[in-house]
């Protein structure tokens, strides 16, 4: 007599597999970490070797995206996951783009600090692009962190930060127009650094865009195209 | 007695409903297209309302991503579509992220455009960023249509026009650069161009990830971060 039920170990494998992709997103995100913290150190202590060392290793990030998609591809056509779990697979392959493009980012970004480096420019230059880069370093850890743990109120409340991170970007901006305009020699140098500043803050919308995901995996709902506080409503009201 | 054989009506339904997806993201296209167009009209004739318009018409573009990634949720829990089916739906989910940032970049460009119609630049400023759009307008059209025809070959030559678009970025900065260093005062006002250079360049490789999704959907192979040569290689391989 045929039962529907499958045999336990099917739905053991299944939790397996899907704690697996979890767990590579995690090992992606570090990864991606990683590179921008290198990036903002080597500019920071002057190091162009290490900027030049990151530039070359965007491969890596590259690796896991294509691996973890495709595993999300083959879970999807051999599991036909339901609610939750389809949730789960559906965030993954988004969060993995952001995390491919936040490692474009900072990639580019080191070819740009390599060059920085090598003018010598003065340090009054990268103050505000290295605070900035700590910031978005701090939100994208930070969102990976909600990710792993499922919280949708944590996601929220780093989502919002992005507007603090459009408002530093705005301050450098005229800071830097300044210098190119006291000194017109100095212009081609700074506008690498304003490249670099438009860069750091591409990676606060990427970790905004995970935040958004994370909301999505946790409650269910798109959040993308509304205002921070309309997603901040939906979210009480699923809690209430 | 039980049969394996669905009823025909539940095949022509899915079909339908597969259909429906891809019209939608031609018509999603179609939109983003337009806007594009429009944001380059406004800076060729001068024209602050039209560039302002566009700025305000983002949200059809999202109102477009919402809906056809629910129709996409919708269809992997419902249908669970294998091969070919199952690559359509996945592709359609990336092509869909990129034509929503697509859209970003426009609603970007022309708040840029109303500002610098306000200033009164001279035209000359504009030679190289208006030349870039056309030509990202262009392979955004054509991947739209790559797309539509289900053609790998055209999404590989398309994807390769990107290179072209970094070198026209790199004439356009230089010149740009000049008019900073002659006219101190005009750095500002030279500056949003850039960023319009910039967002350009952006829409050029959002057009590129679209072209290598259509290749994922047409071939089944993840060409993303293989050079376009290997990739070409892939292709003729399949060809053959």
């Amino acid at each position: 007599m045929a039962s529907t039920k499958l045999p336990t170990h099917i739905f053991h494998q299944f939790d397996k597999e899907l704690e697996d992709i979890r767990t590579k997103v995690l090992s992606m995100g570090g990864l991606v970490e990683e590179h921008l913290a290198h990036v903002l150190d080597a500019l920071s202590h002057g190091n162009a070797a290490l900027a030049e060392t990151i530039a070359q290793s965007d491969y890596k990030v590259n690796a896991f995206e294509v691996d973890i998609d495709e595993e999300c591809t083959e879970i999807l056509a051999r599991r036909n996951p339901a609610a939750g779990d389809l949730r789960l697979v559906l965030a993954v392959t988004k969060i993995i783009t952001d995390l491919e493009r936040v490692g474009d980012e900072a990639e580019k970004i080191a070819r740009i600090v390599a060059s920085l480096i090598a003018n010598e420019n003065p340090k009054s230059y990268y103050i505000g692009v290295l605070a900035m880069g700590h910031h978005v370093r701090r939100m994208l850890h930070d969102a990976l962190d909600a990710f792993a743990r499922m919280d949708a109120d944590a996601a929220l409340a780093i989502a919002k930060e992005d507007r603090e991170v459009d408002r530093e970007q705005d301050a450098t901006l005229r800071q830097l127009i300044t210098y190119m305009m006291e000194d017109p020699r100095s212009i081609t140098r700074v506008l690498n650094v304003i490249l670099a500043v438009r860069a750091m803050e591409r990676i606060g919308d990427h970790a905004r865009n995970i935040c958004e995901d994370v909301i999505y995996l946790v409650i269910g709902k798109d959040i993308r195209h509304i205002s921070l506080e309309d997603a901040e409503k939906e979210l009480r009201g699923i809690e209430r």
